[in-house]
Order: structure tokens, then C-alpha cells, then sequence
């Protein structure tokens, strides 16, 4: 059993609230918010606090707070020597204030509030300053999720990258389809069955055996079609340097 | 009931026999393939032929071979004035002979050899040269889909289109994120629910409701960070034109 106090009110903060309240490896003891009314949903057993002074003892405190936030919370804390997690994709262990000793606590998913999460297929990024300190983490993320990987500050900075490809500007690449749909009064709705296909595939084979399309078959007269048929510029230029990095990859392969 | 004929032993025909074959409202009677021993599946009431003269009357005959091949096949089909369909996304209804009423009935999907599909969950595109002629299409459509579209040869071309962006492109987006986690030792597993939630959160939310990200937020500070972790030339490239095309979206909303 692990005793833990989490430090923030926010979407993350509330995930993780929530999933620990579900398992029986874990003892939520606080949970600190600045805020006096936080949108906050709490098990009976614990103890919401307003006064970083507050803090009992617990074996792990996981900072949930923004980016910026990190170092000025940290900071504040009022123990020394305790094991002190931020929940970052982006922030350095070194974020962390030099009192306690460090971790980082990081679930790769993209919260949507109200949205419920399974947990249990999240994956953790896990790392700690002191390697005594590792099964800590390991079996707090453990207990929520089956899904835990030990990733250094290098690791979770390339992770993050990557994250900006498959996330962010694979949205974007959906909402591009979704102006193409809108301006010849197609339904998105047409197009969804295919978007969840393509993430799901990729779930099997790797991205370079999933990959279809006139670039992949160097089909120039489709690519050229689809070119001439575009009338907006931006699209005409990422579809233009996409296309030319499938063949550069294929070439590769 | 339909009687329905099949011309055609590929992916795309193998999923409607199967698809057609467990439905109450079709009656499939003969699938021709030019190969004397096709990898196909049938079921025991179907006859299979090798000869289009040996094609006998249906309500609609189903061409689904490689775009390329339509003309051709249509062409040679011993019969006039039927109604005779391709399963193709980029050709247009043209593409069909002119001795037979025409028609299409394009499944939008990405199908994959051996992978069942879903049949009732893909959008069905129709068109046909005569406006009578589209209860039939659509009847056979409706008896294997619950989502089915009239979109003529240009809303179709638009799809085409907009298919290469949420598929071929975001597919290549998710073979960029593996190459990030190569390079760096990261297994790509950390990022599967990602890319799993990023398709599931736009079922819900327009792309634009659901965009997140630096380029977003207008984060400069994670922006450049990135642009510097990456050593690719090209990654470099695509993380700018991308995060442009995203701030030039929000500037627009």
C-alpha cells in the first residue's frame, strides 16, 4: 500500500483522483488546490487542503499542475527529502526543486474533460532521480494502468515530439478533410469509419506496412488530379510535401 | 430482393460476397473472375464463372476490379441497358460503357487482406445515371450498410481526396512518430493510445473543437524546442508547415 497526496485541481489532477480512488494499492490521503471551490470530484476519505502547509506525510506527492507552475510549487513545498513527481510530458526532472528527491509521473494521453478515460490502457512514462525511488512510482502507476514504461528526460523529449505528429497534426490533417468535405457539402460523417480505421491498423502492422495511396504507388496521375482539384494553397503544399516524404520513405525502405 | 452479380475476385469483391451473403434482402447469384482459381470465398449458392457471356439476368452488376480495368470490363459485358456499378472511389461514373445504365457503389474504406471488417459501419457513396436506378443501388447498399450517401462524381472526387489526408497522410504522421521513437529507444507502444484517442475524440468534436497542441496555444517556447530536439531535415519541415497551417486555422475560427 502507497500513500499519496496529489498537488493540483485540474483535468490531470482529476483523472488521476479518480482511478486512484478505484484501486486498492493505493491510499489518496490529499489532494492540495489553490483554488478554495476547485470542479472537483473526491472519495469521502480524503482531505482537500488549500495550504501547501497542510501536507502530511505520504510516500509519493504528484505535482498535476501546469508546466510553469512546476518549479514555484515545488518550491513552496514545506518537507525536504520526500518524493516529489511532476506529471509532464515537457518539463525536466530538473523542473523540480532540489529539496525532495525528483521524479516524473507521466501519462501519454490527451485528456478531454468529462471524457471518461480507461486508465487501465494508458501508458505511464516513468523516471526517477534515485533508483530506490523507481518502484515507488512504478507501483503507483501500476495500480491504475497496465501500461507502464521506465523513459529517461531524453526518452519523454523525443516522446513528446512524436506526440506532436500523431496527435496534433494528425488532427489537423482531419480537420483539412473536414474543410475539403464542407466545401463540396459532403458530410464529415462520411469520412469517420476511415479515420478510426487508420489508427486501428496501426494498432497491428507498423505505419510503414499500413501505408496505402498514390504516393505510396507512385500513382503520378492521381497526384497530380488530386493537386489540380485542390484550390486552396496550404492544402496544395502539404499535400505536395507530404506525398514527396512517403516516396522519400518508401525509397528508404 | 435484389439479384446481384459480381464481377471482380479481389479484396474489395471478396468483402461484398461475404458482406451480401449473410444479408436476407440480396440474392447473389454468379461472381465472375478472369482467374480460373480465385482465393475466394463463396457461399454454396453462388456459381462462379470465368466467361462474362455466361453472366445471366440480374438487377445489378457489380464491377470491382482495379480502376484501370473498368472501361475495359464494362466494355466487354455481352448485355445492354442494365444497370451496372464500379466500387471506385477515384473513377468517375464515365469510366463505365455507355451500353449499360450506370451507377456507383463505392464502400469508403481501407480494406486490408484477411482483416474482417465491419460492413455495417461503412459509408456507401451512390450515383447512378438515372435517377430510377438509384432505389436499386441503394436498397443493395442499405442491405449491408447502415450508412449510405448519394454523392455524385465530383463530391466523390472531393472524398478522394480528402481520403488521402485522414488516411494516407496521418498514417505517414504516425510513421514519422515511429521514427522519433526509434531513434530514441522508445517503444512505439507508448504511443498507440494516442493515436487510438486522437481518431476517437473526433467522432464526438469537429477537429477544430479538438485541436490541442503548442501550435494551438501559440507556445513559441515548446515550438522552437521542438524544431531544435529534431535532427531531420524533413521531420523539421513537415513540424513547420504543419504548426503554420494550424495557426493560420485559428486565426480564421
Amino acid at each position: 500500500m502507497i500513500n499519496v497526496s496529489i498537488i493540483g485541481s485540474g483535468n490531470v489532477a482529476q483523472h488521476l483522483i479518480t482511478a486512484f480512488a478505484k484501486s486498492k494499492n493505493i491510499q489518496l490521503i490529499q489532494v492540495y488546490s489553490r483554488k478554495e471551490q476547485p470542479a472537483l470530484l473526491l472519495p469521502d476519505s480524503v482531505v482537500m487542503i488549500h495550504d501547501l502547509n497542510d501536507l502530511s506525510e505520504a510516500d509519493l506527492y504528484i505535482i498535476a499542475v501546469s508546466d510553469n507552475a512546476i518549479a514555484e510549487v515545488s518550491a513552496q513545498l514545506p518537507f525536504k527529502n520526500r518524493l516529489v513527481v511532476h506529471t509532464s510530458g515537457s518539463a525536466a526532472l530538473d523542473a523540480l526543486n532540489d529539496s525532495n528527491r525528483k521524479g516524473v509521473f507521466y501519462p501519454l494521453q490527451t485528456f478531454t474533460k468529462n471524457k471518461e478515460v480507461d486508465f487501465t490502457a494508458i501508458p505511464f512514462c516513468l523516471e526517477t532521480q534515485n533508483e530506490t525511488d523507481y518502484t515507488i512510482v512504478e507501483q503507483a502507476a501500476k495500480a491504475i494502468s497496465d501500461k507502464v514504461f521506465s523513459i529517461n528526460s531524453l526518452q519523454r523529449k523525443s516522446l513528446h515530439v512524436a506526440a506532436v505528429f500523431v496527435n496534433n497534426f494528425t488532427n489537423h490533417l482531419y480537420g483539412i478533410g473536414n474543410a475539403i468535405c464542407n466545401e463540396h457539402n459532403v458530410p464529415f460523417e462520411v469520412l469517420k469509419p476511415l479515420i478510426k480505421e487508420t489508427a486501428e491498423k496501426v494498432m497491428q502492422l507498423s505505419p510503414n506496412e499500413a501505408q496505402t495511396g498514390p504516393a505510396k504507388r507512385n500513382d503520378t496521375t492521381t497526384i497530380e488530379a488530386h493537386l489540380a482539384f485542390l484550390s486552396d494553397e496550404n492544402q496544395k503544399n502539404i499535400y505536395t510535401i507530404l506525398t514527396q516524404s512517403i516516396q522519400d520513405n518508401v525509397k528508404k525502405l
